[in-house]
């Protein structure tokens, strides 16, 4: 038996390995750019693509496109979608900039099992060609964008709301169980007057629903997809309401809000909508900066840091300090964030380069942004059930730098004025006094007014 | 008459110039951060501060405050916010990263102020003191982010949507104006099929209507105010109430729909908002970039380029090439794009790195908000004047290259094939044919199918 | 047979798959950081990992390691090193910040392995233990950075300075061979005074050569290894000269001119030297950008663009446009030098945010620095070769465009004046005439001189 | 006496106030560029055209210019360059991406100033012509770029090496003053290993001392010139060798070792260089984050923090908190860290977006690159004097803090294994007993070994 097979396109004739079925744009795509296989285009683009070529035959059939064929794409496209065919996506980012390759890879892989579905023959033209049946209608220049919509739209509903919404929960939990534990506070990294852990927690939470917003306000320009606008946005070669029937087929097939572009012009020459999407993961990825690292911060120790809060042991921390555990998941999510950012900021580059008619960054601005979801997501889960579930506060510690801390002056402020509660908190601060002690050693205060007003308990804004 | 007088706070004595309205703090931090005049805290944020303590002093007289200095600190603040005091605040942004120093200099004038109308005397601390008074009830904690946010959503009402409805209109102008100019399409910068110069600036139009709509999302956090959590986001010495009477006072001063923020904890130790609104700046900025360099492209020549538009002449181009004119409009406004871009950067470093319960790098993330929404909106309103209203279409010119163009073969493909059509665009290229005249040699059309199929202004989708 | 075995750290034991060489740590850490297998850490940082473990063998064989488990380990250590065991490296970047589960990896698989070549019994600690003999004398702290020097100095050596020189060399062949074509020079996109397009390319060939020199600049540093440091930088629990000796031992086993860090606190705690090569790595794109930009512009057509170059045809250009090739490799490449730059913006914020004695975001820089490195080195080679290689200049075309070009005026300033010469470059263009022929009407010049000083190639400085 | 006067270009005719030096093309690039007075061309870069003005005329003098005209000239620029009209350079960043307007506006106030001298006059084109004469030789596309690496190779000389030299001796002189302190370590912000507070200085001074070799590594190619390539790098109308004898000049005026760039069309087309430059400066910026991170860290307290340093008060912290001191220089530092890097980022958006003969986002890239140089050395000298100069350690804190530590236990590892280490840490931690206690209760180590391993003071490597 053959190892290999001919293939062809318009260049000419091309060898292409005997089982695949891909064809010769895709074999010419692998020799030209040879990229090694960690760099291979994000699979849920491939799904995208074959979720477009599924909806298209449907769209095309009511357009003249042979029943048989139509259905022979169909069932080909379905199969590429539910993950049956992975291995035959090898094409890589680094490719044109429209994702042209990219989608020949979907047209062929599809057209080459349509034909085996009909033939019993893998690859070729026909019955079903790649060009003129299973991408009918339309361009990568529409195709591939659609897809980047589709892969993104599914990865937020799929993967990225939920992370969100369980990490909102469980710090949310956090913030209801702890809301009676009276804490120091600490403003520029020093001692302020005090809170609850459960209101400090509160916060994150808040950044978490705040975050869930920003998707969703990014979520009606997501669901508008460019297919109809075929080469350059004008829907050449294209029946008259594809657009509209494509995107109402893709919302079937994925049960998201899809609708056609507006504008087609702006949907190929721009992505705008996935350097705003790549704007609001940096958002979510400074929230979770700043959640982690204050974690981290009041989880130090066990001896000689802050110690206020006690991190889950999940594995040893040193290869040469025994007995060391570190805070790996605030480490392992403050990393994901940086590249989350760093991710942005290509798809900004990207962004920003199109020329007119088409934007040819499209596989670096789909890739980096499914990384994006993807590691946020996952990073988010393994937080919430590696770190924060197994969280605890240490409620002897919280309570001994709550005693110790100086800023409860604050409260005598309204009483004794601004300038002289200053001179207590210096005074005590230089001698080693307590504010009580120093309060009365300068008769700034009497203990009743003391007694009664500096209360930290008092000082929550209850 | 004296150079000087002596102000003086926790830290003791200091002599201030005796004109100054400030007082020791403001001297303290013009002391100890050297840094040169153009590196001024935004005037944006100073009158924002200025809008808070005439919010404040209203409210703080429904809980006591005395109705003299309550209308002696609202006059002040008015001033202050009118303008006339922009040069009694010489604090950079450089200083600490609560801004507190900026917060003090508005207490300082305002009191300095203040004390001037009631007494005569400028300066001082009574009868209107600094703290006691004009910061009653506040903390620069929960000032100055407010302050941020009002600054940023009067720059936003004023400047920005402003700006982008007139280059939104411009735009859209054009595109209805020129939507019968058929032109040649380009993706990847090579010939594509066609579309009307219209249609092109309508892609352009309708980004700009996106870019108003992301900025429109932002609105509801953004109008949230961090009022009323003072030091630590508890609201510790604040009356009850003060953070929603204080943001309704902030609504009916500045006709925008401020509220109270529903977490404080959140207003304070982080800025996410702040880097989401800079995120938006960044599409719009990326929007620009694409929408200049089109332009930039289609207007290059005047003899060697593209010479699809014609740019209005603003100035002499060259101080070596006589009669040289340049897009310099373009260049304006894609520099000013990546300063903006920058500028997201610096606002993203700076949002993730909080500590606790204060983020503490609130006057770098104001000034690069307030400079970028600047840089724009003057960007965008100087580009549509001059370069957008008289720029002109070379029709002539046009029509040639649309003449020329090899990728009219598009509409051949659902007659004759893809791998046909291919055929005969490839022919012509290489012999220097037309396509008639390719398609004919080659006998892959008839004359009457070429006639009747290759039309540019029946391939415009209509 | 048994599917698993039982492997224990310091938390207790685990099950481990029986064919795998690793053993408690690493099966901690893949149950722990449940990213996909794209995550994976680089196999450079593995192999370097791998060489450190060598070195050290050897090493702690001149200090009293048994020469049997020394030999064991190193043997074990040179087959990872040449990728024997790839598939034993299951771990992914998003893990501890220090690379401690990697380096255990690398510890427990040598392990392994040796106690496998001893004993015929894969896995386990004995007589080959992970810690005690395969990280004798080292911490993660100190391993894992060497490891993230080796690798990265490796990947300089290996494929990002051959893939600079050939590339150097390609673009100065071009500017030899081109040296005659003289061709109308562009500035802001508009014509201007002549060049030639070997000077055009010179430009480009000496961009990189200039990045070849960036990068030696940074050699020095990188060439200096953290080995030595152990837990904190004070070298505790290895021996004297360990550091000096090890660096040694990488010298000799790679070819690199490897010394020890004259200070090993801030090669612990920071890693602002490969902050400093991301740098580079960023210029680097910023250059191949601006070359593969021109190239793409000029090259821009068939018809309808500038033209003056002719890229290679590689594959067919669009699923819908028939006949169309793109400059598909200028896309890959600028794409490329944009995932280039966003990873460096991921390693700034990695760098910046070190606490104390370690930098805890070790693997996302040296996973973001590996990959750049990878990326730019197979994209400029790929460049090179199907772009560079079969660019050719058409000769008539650029002919053309520099006999139509009115820059040509810049040449008459010298003799008549910037503001006459002005008057004949814009009456010219307003009129649609040549410069002669403006400036004889205009009599501004007279035939003479015009035809003795505007002459091309007497333009181009030599 | 008139308000205004009437100068011309070749655009025609303008107004100009009667009392400025500068012509028409100022007065129009006013007029069209609308931004605020903060958005003004650094001064740097003015004075460095002046200079650049200054050493053409010396060199145009040997090539004929009248002397007369030509020391004229001379003593205008030098008058400019002494910082005497910096009120005629109104013109700001956001303008012709050339540079070319304020080359205009230093030939138009060199001429007019020139003309005031020979005449009596103010303004004007004769005797001295802004462009004929002034310009002479030179084109804004080599003039500009000059100016910037003269501008950036004076400021780092005057301004960024002497501040990283003054940052460095303070660190290390704490570090010597230091040695003796011994104190615990911190690796992922837990306790580990002792080391001495001067070792953590050391690590700080000699990040500072590799900055400043970082900074030397650039100077080679930002001492290259690209004055002489006049507008698209091949020279024309500039005399043979006025390149090198104008960088000679260049070098003679500053003193710094400058020459003529060798490739002139890299030299207009790129600004490599300065993207490099910025590069670097992001690296002193991720430097200097961590070091000031790190004093606030150690100074975080004062009594609910780590405390081992007393931070210089040097003004009150807060409006709210009587007596509250924060880490203000460390927050001014922070945030002119984080600028920096935004800074870095729209440089390399300018740099990466040439065409052609000339990269045309000049004036954004040289006013960041100022901007940040210019930031680094104020905030390092004021970091310097007012936060590291007072800084103390607590000794008392610093040793009670070392006592208690766990992590001491790595010293045994080597005596009793690593397992048997790590049960002892495990058991001490969660017993609440000290090492030793837990040591002889768990039976693994007897009180010999104990007390004669573990002792901080021979756990520093030395």
């Amino acid at each position: 038996m053959a190892e290999f097979r001919t293939e062809s396109d318009s260049f000419g004739p091309i060898d292409v390995p005997a089982g695949a079925y891909w064809g010769a744009q895709t074999q010419r795509s692998i020799e030209n750019f040879p990229f090694g296989p960690n760099e291979r285009m994000p699979i849920g683009i491939v799904h995208a693509l074959a979720l477009v070529k599924q909806a298209a035959a449907r769209v095309n059939r009511r357009h003249g496109l042979e029943t048989e064929i139509a259905k022979a794409i169909e069932t080909a496209a379905a199969e590429v979608v539910a993950g049956k065919h992975d291995d035959q996506f090898p094409l890589v980012i680094w490719q044109t900039g429209s994702g042209t390759q990219s989608n020949m890879n979907a047209n062929e892989v599809i057209a080459g099992r349509a034909n085996e579905l009909l033939t019993g023959e893998r690859g070729g033209k026909a019955p079903v060609h790649p060009n003129d049946h299973v991408n009918r209608g339309q361009s990568s220049n529409d195709s591939f964008p659609t897809a980047l919509h589709v892969a993104a739209a599914r990865a937020v509903a799929d993967q990225l709301r939920p992370a969100l919404r369980r990490l909102n929960e469980r710090l949310a939990e956090k913030a209801a169980a702890w809301d009676d534990i009276v804490k120091i506070g600490r403003t520029h990294l020093q001692d302020a007057t005090p809170l609850t852990l459960g209101q400090e927690f509160s916060g994150y939470a808040h950044q978490i629903a705040d975050g869930i917003a920003r998707v969703e306000a990014v979520l009606p320009r997501l669901h508008r997809l460019a297919q109809g606008g075929t080469a350059v946005g004008t829907g050449l070669n294209a029946p008259k309401g594809f657009d509209r029937d494509v995107a109402a087929e893709l919302a079937l097939l994925t049960g998201l809000p899809f609708e056609t572009a507006p504008n087609k012009f702006e949907a190929l020459a721009t992505h705008d909508t996935l350097v705003e999407l790549s704007g609001v993961l940096n958002v979510i990825a400074v929230s979770l900066s700043k959640i982690a690292n204050d974690i981290r911060l009041l989880g130090s120790g066990p001896r000689c840091g802050l110690g206020e809060l006690k991190l889950p042991e999940n594995e040893p921390g040193s290869s040469i300090m025994p007995g060391k555990v570190n805070p790996t998941q605030c480490e392992m999510l403050t990393m994901v964030a940086a590249q989350v950012m760093g991710n942005a900021q290509a798809v900004t580059i990207g962004g920003l380069q199109g020329h007119m008619e088409l934007n040819v960054f499209k596989p670096l601005i789909g890739a980096n942004m499914l990384r994006s979801i993807d590691l946020l997501s996952v990073g988010m889960e393994s937080f919430g059930l590696r770190a924060l579930d197994g969280l605890e506060p240490d409620r002897k510690r919280i309570e001994e730098l709550l005693e110790r801390s100086l800023m409860l002056v604050t409260a005598l402020a309204p009483e004794i004025g601004y300038d002289n509660a200053a001179k207590i908190a210096k005074y005590a601060h230089h001698h080693g006094l307590s504010l009580r002690e120093a309060g009365l050693v300068l008769e700034l205060v009497d203990e009743e007014t003391f007694d009664r007003v500096v209360r930290p308990e008092a000082m929550l804004g209850r």
